[in-house]
């Protein structure tokens, strides 16, 4: 089944547009667990189990791995979430961006080592550097199209001189990647939560392309405008929240904490269907 | 001694502007070495030791070690260089992208966990996927600034059309990198040998920034036009060069066969450096 298929599957079965970040820290892990880097892979677990059910995706970001060498434990994590919840799609959020044997490799490390049902993907040195995943058959890959943090307007928000009608890089970026690169029906976008009109841009630029988009919690965005400017029915948006979720309470209660903001992020983000 | 100092000094030192990237690919390595992820390690170690007064930096492609649950004989492989080659600066080559706390764990990855003098990455997100590495005094960090590959022209080639001059992405980043971000004198950019008159564009736009330019040799750069572009007595290039010094044979001679093609390459680019 491929990637697309297994995020209606989850969005349907589990009656959800919410992708739980796995974003572990361990100087904000409760109790006992505070500051061991050797409970990342205990914490995540935890919370897998506390919102399988209530969630499209989960999404661990590598970077809160490797930074405590924590390569085995998001290993086991793949794994786990694989066993308790095996019609939740998993997106490696890597955001790698190379070319060639190199990008070849970083494809290896996701679905190869990990398993990963998704990774992401950065589009700095262009289509070269998008390809190599995508010679893996039904594997996601979901390519940085518009963040919402300042930065995001250097370079995505610049526009073209010398595109046809001058669109910004974000906007040609979308089109290209619904008409030109989706050769299989494996990419999907990044587009920031909080400007929800370059939602509504993106998404008619690139109808049928699965939207990853973060920034709904703590980053603030407006889950409501969020899912009126992006979801489709036959086109899926995943709605990231991290800490929102991790991070929901401090004490012994946190996984109880965490499904409960889980829930009512889930419902929320459902209530807004309707308006669509 | 921060990074740039660190170069000059190994340029001199070493009478260099070779860079021998770190691209371990098993089923290339010789003799009995081939196909075991489990001799990366050794094999490195070996070209280190045949090569290390050649050269202005090593630069270890960490997507190689990731691929092959490697991250251990990474360690092992910085470690080594530190011991055999304590003047010659390590560039970490991974190309991170990212913002704020998870930028921030990977430059804790490079910096702290691998001991990295510099790492590469990616200006997709703007200057705040930039910012975090900044916060390591001395450490360098060499932005993506125009590579040589096809979809090199994707984005980094547009003109920008709201920008004073309507200047390529390239140019503009450049600018930017020398001018508003470099604040602590820590910024490089890497740009490929395959177009001497965009390295020269950049050179022009950027004086006093050191360049990593990868392409030469295996990639096919002209290595003369390369250094006469881009080396300035103040400025260093740092010209990578991978699969030509490491699998220069494919027998047991390897190693000396790394020291002779890396000699020659450095000498190739020294001979350029009196037509600057």
């Amino acid at each position: 089944m491929d990637f697309l298929a297994q995020l209606q599957r989850a969005e349907r079965k589990n009656q959800s547009m919410l992708c739980v970040g796995l974003d572990p820290e361990p100087t904000k892990f409760p109790g006992t667990m505070r500051g061991e880097p050797a409970r990342i892979f205990d914490f995540c677990a935890r919370i897998v189990d506390a919102t399988k059910d209530l969630v499209i995706a989960f999404k661990p970001q590598i970077a809160y791995f490797a930074a405590h060498r924590a390569e085995d434990q998001l290993e086991l994590l793949m794994a786990h979430i694989r066993r308790v919840a095996p019609e939740v799609p998993v997106i490696l959020d890597a955001k790698r961006g190379d070319i060639g044997s190199t990008a070849e490799q970083y494809a290896r490390e996701a679905f190869e080592r990990y398993q990963a049902d998704a990774v992401t993907v950065s589009p700095f040195m262009g289509f070269d550097s998008i390809e190599p995943y995508l010679r893996y058959p039904g594997k996601g890959v979901i390519v940085l199209c518009r963040t919402s943090n300042p930065g995001g307007s250097d370079w995505q928000f610049q526009r073209l001189a010398d595109v046809d009608g001058q669109p910004r890089l974000f906007e040609h970026l979308a089109r290209l990647a619904q008409t030109d690169w989706n050769r299989n029906g494996q990419l999907g976008l990044v587009v920031g939560a909080t400007f929800p009109a370059e939602i509504e841009r993106v998404r008619q630029l690139a109808p049928t392309l699965p939207l990853l988009i973060p920034g709904v919690g703590a980053q603030g965005g407006d889950a409501v405008a969020t899912v009126k400017a992006g979801w489709r029915p036959d086109a899926p948006i995943v709605v990231n929240s991290s800490r929102a979720v991790l991070y929901a309470s401090a004490g012994d209660d946190f996984a109880t904490a965490a499904r409960r903001v889980a829930m009512e992020t889930r419902d929320l983000l459902n209530s807004a269907r309707s308006t669509v």
